[in-house]
């Protein structure tokens, strides 16, 4: 794309009521505009760089026999109610509003009570488990401070999917699949090295859930890590007979700061349970269905990669999520500097329409204005790969090819 | 996709609150479910349509040149009084909700004022237009009675893209291209013959918009059409003025009824005037933006689709917009009825892998049920080309190649 014609333009400063440095960093580069706290708009950069994480995400999902659907953010109480979930006491973050007849709605905030009944016309025999459906689906929750920008929203991009098995041995066995695919997704997106499972409290089925913690000062949790082990705990669970438990000595841990990337979550019978969900096995027998959840939030993970990978000159995507993977930066010499069919102008065209050509995603900077302000913009911008075309480095037939993450710089023929 | 695997059932009878044939044969096919009137969730088949429907538009989009974005849903009400939209007197179609401090906001039922609000970031000079920005978005509209399926919905998705121009004449050109591309999506969609651009009421900015609409008896427009010239009128607009004006004859115009597909509306400076949306000219002075709204609901195209395009046995799908394109239906014989590894399985399995290596989207119904069923989910889904294959086929090494549309069977050599 040339960067003369995308609409966003970039800003020295963030707006003063913004705290948070993702937040600050994605508005100043142009990727997120805020509407109110914890309700932000994705502008063409960072709609790139969100469609490419639910790209990663949904093929780990197919990957595990995932089926991608697409739910409903209108909740009808009685689902809600039959599982108790529905009273603002029990749940304080509906936003919930009306029908014109008065009928009273809710905003999805999750999505386990709709699925478990769409299940119910589906699902019927043994033979119709395991299944494993997913969504990629906008969420609403009505936080009462949302100051961290896109890491904690009221309105937020989620993935989650929903596993259905017959029993706790086979959900145990899905459940396995889909945390060794949760780490490959965190992997993928350039956090892995930083992500720890974090065992947390289970809930009523299970001993534990699983969090996927990505360690960092802005983080809103305070985990405990075995480094050597790559394993973590989480501060509700941390006592004697939990560390036994997994192994972990006390000695060995480490208090972090960090942020819940995603989590996995027995359910059990829960939802079945409540909502009628059965399936009949070999003897003629109605059984409640075993559940599972498992979410990750795109755009919070986006926050999250923004927070981890960022400098003080602006972002740094790791190149699988990158909006382009190449910055095309021309520095025009006097002769083209108006708009005119220069050397370097012609030669940047060419070589932008040749890396296009190859399948290569290039933001090609061929505005008119100072190597100073396109330089500091494509260090906010945070592309991987810059290549700089200049009448100095056509001197030598070549460009400079400058890493974004380790400053390194090269010269590179352009033949 | 293995149809074993598909978590979805097909049902022999629709919900018995369900009127409209879009929404009856989309359940009975498990395309859709209902959470209430006008609230669909998609499910794996109709999840595939509506991606191809956003694919067609979204490469149409892009063509004239447009940047997508995605906003949110919530709203704040300041920007929507500026433009004296907020008031449920003046639009009685919002859902309006609250945060915990009481803030009242409104679900989005359109985007004209927040984006206009995000260029004032973004366009300082005449130098940064024209722009055209748009999104894929989930809409909010509360209506009174939503008896449609998913042609109306309380809930449902929509492409908006809006134009920025410095002036009428540099609008007039955008709008015109617009209108082009319109048409061409609903040629490559399927619906090209039956959709009419159709002359509506302007508004204060323009003598008229657009209205793009499909013949259909489930519509809930009637509009007045000149079958020859492919033009037609909206009753609102229907006076001897406007007959003189477009050059039709009342006597050629036919009375249809047609649903509403899209529209493109010229807005002037209605929302920059009231929001602030101004550019620099070259002589310095600051002039209200020019701009265009232009949207297409995909799920109800989709459903419009689905009025078009069915039969008393079910749905057919243009191949454009099919879930898969072709139906891979074994008939397997007694020796694999059983789920063996029989001559009919084996042959199916590997047409099935080849075909899917060459790209091709299959649904393979592998299902260990009678042919009767078979056939008659296949009708019901309505994938464009059915490939039976049955011992009866495999004597002549060949399948048997139906065509859902036209009925038309041939057999095809296997090698």
């Amino acid at each position: 794309m040339k960067q003369s014609q995308l609409f966003t333009k970039t800003r020295r400063e963030a707006p003063k009521d913004e705290v948070s440095k993702n937040a600050q960093l994605l508005i100043r580069a142009g990727y997120i505009h805020k509407e109110m706290a914890g309700v932000y708009d994705f502008l063409p950069l960072g709609l790139r760089v969100l469609n490419k994480i639910v790209g990663i995400i949904r093929e780990e999902m197919n990957a595990i026999g995932g089926q991608e659907v697409h739910m409903t953010a209108l909740q009808d109480k009685g689902k809600w109610e039959a599982t108790d979930r529905w009273s603002d006491k029990v749940n304080d973050i509906w936003f919930k509003t009306k029908l014109k007849n008065d009928t009273e709605l809710g905003l999805g905030f999750t999505h386990e009570e709709p699925l478990t009944s769409i299940m119910k016309d589906h699902i019927r025999s043994y033979k119709d488990l395991p299944k494993a459906v997913y969504q990629f689906q906008t969420k609403f929750r009505n936080e009462a401070r949302a100051k961290s920008g896109i890491l904690r929203g009221r309105e937020f991009l989620m993935k989650d999917l929903y596993s259905f098995s017959i029993d706790e041995k086979s959900h145990n066995i899905y459940y396995a699949k889909a945390k060794d695919a949760y780490m490959k997704i965190f992997n993928r997106l350039g956090i892995g090295d930083q992500t720890f499972v974090t065992f947390a409290t289970g809930g009523s089925f299970s001993k534990y859930s699983h969090e996927f913690q990505t360690l960092c000062e802005a983080g809103e949790d305070l985990i405990y890590i075995d480094e050597k082990k790559k394993m973590a705990v989480n501060k509700e669970v941390l006592n004697d007979e939990v560390l036994n438990d997994l192994g972990l000595s006390r000695a060995e841990l480490v208090e972090k700061k960090a942020i819940e990337v995603g989590n996995i979550f027995s359910l059990g019978t829960k939802f079945s349970g409540a909502l009628g969900l059965n399936y009949r096995d070999e003897s003629g027998k109605d059984i409640a269905v075993n559940m599972g959840c498992y979410g990750i939030g795109p755009s919070r993970v986006m926050g999250t990669i923004a927070e981890v990978w960022s400098d003080d000159k602006g972002l740094v995507w790791p190149e699988s999520v990158a909006p382009f993977k190449v910055h095309l930066v021309a520095i025009f010499g006097k002769d083209t500097a108006s708009g005119g069919a220069g050397k370097v102008r012609q030669a940047a065209d060419e070589l932008y329409a040749s890396l296009t050509a190859k399948g290569v995603e290039v933001l090609y900077d061929d505005r008119d204005c100072s190597a100073g302000e396109k330089f500091g913009d494509s260090d906010l911008i945070g592309i991987p790969w810059r290549y700089v075309i200049s009448e100095k480095t056509l001197a030598t037939d070549s460009i400079e090819v400058k890493d974004r993450k380790t400053g390194t710089v090269e010269m590179k023929k352009l033949k």
